[in-house]
């Protein structure tokens, strides 16, 4: 069944984003659905890596995926072909999803029958970092062509993420992305987030990533998951 | 004298952004200054880009150069390197410039002895797109890892453009980039802009590119140009 919807996404017109990502966040735990916000700039890799991330966990987890874009259908198409549960959102314009917009998402997609749910969100580096989407686990990739400068022009998305891919490491040799002088960037900003670099192209990487992703998970619904079965 | 000054551009508290950038697009008309509003994604090569056109222009025309980014300098202290006046602009969070902003930093880089001004836009597809910032010629660029389908995620910037560089051309034997489909793309969306296929590392295209943007600064300073000696 590789089919999707496409939903409309309401524009939120409450303030207090803060408050619905704690309340949203506290839901998730009780129905024990780990939502992770994958963040990065346009032509990252987002997909891609999703792809790769899906074909390793689908045997253990039952997986949806909200794609969220301003206009096109590309995204949910590709993540079709993976047989998982997907939804297509689209924001009219606005370059980020809020708490609010999140939840919308979320009961379209509905997530009864999931144990995680992947938001791939719009690709910016600026508006998603400023917005908690009652995320988990919040992710972002940088891909090497970007270049190892980024937090320091970005800092807001590297200093709020828990995990950073490095993306595209198969093209290190045709750019001047330094990796080592990135983590020390990293090392300044956010010390506590993890780095992976991997190919979502060629597979490279992958395994390390998505082995410390599952882990994260099975403590989270260790400590999270009531009734739901797994 | 490489050196640069820091603006902290101040929230515009106005609404009418689309009359403001007329305004300002009259009031630059008048002073024969020439401003090019240059955008793209993080990491497309906007910097580099910027050294090259400069290179090519800086014994032709007077050029100021205006770096707006969320936080950091890296971008100014690079382009101070060329000896052109340069002046960084920090957003303050926000991720676009409107005309108000770009006024404010217009007035900062004082530009009476000068005839172009380059403003190097946020790196976002977005939020820059909705935002006339009053330029005489709107131009993206798109960088070949970034992938050909990004038209059809990020319409409103590519409708919006007059002028496309497809950068990094010279990683087109490692991506999957194809330069008709995302010409056909184009052709659909907005069949006047202009594309430029280069590689601002190795400048490769960048002549075909400068060649054109001197025409259009002629073509646009014969009819605008009164007092001012050039």
């Amino acid at each position: 069944m590789n089919t999707y919807r496409v939903l409309e996404i309401k524009k939120t017109v409450f303030s207090g984003n803060d408050e619905r990502a704690q309340k949203l966040r506290a839901d998730l735990e009780q129905r024990g659905v780990f939502l992770l916000n994958l963040m990065s700039s346009p032509g990252s890799g987002k997909t891609t890596t999703l792809m790769k991330t899906i074909g390793a966990l689908k045997d253990r987890f039952r997986i949806g995926v909200m794609e969220a874009d301003i206009d096109s259908d590309v995204d949910a198409s590709t993540i079709a072909t993976s047989g998982v549960k997907v939804i297509q959102l689209h924001t009219g314009g606005m370059c980020h999803l809020d708490a609010e917009m999140t939840r919308q998402g979320l009961d379209s997609l509905a997530t009864e029958d999931l144990d995680i749910v992947f938001l791939e969100n719009v690709g910016n580096l600026i508006c998603t970092a400023e917005y908690d989407t009652g995320a988990a686990l919040n992710v972002m990739i940088l891909s090497v062509p970007e270049g190892d400068d980024k937090p320091l022009k970005y800092p807001v998305m590297f200093q709020r993420v828990d995990a950073i891919l490095i993306n595209k490491i198969d093209a290190l040799p045709l750019f001047d992305f330094n990796l080592e002088r990135f983590k020390k960037y990293i090392g300044e900003l956010n010390p506590k987030a993890q780095i992976f670099p991997i190919s979502a192209k060629t597979g490279e990487g992958v395994e390390a990533w998505t082995t410390w992703l599952t882990s994260e998970i099975h403590a989270w619904k260790a400590i999270h998951t009531t009734g739901k079965g797994e």
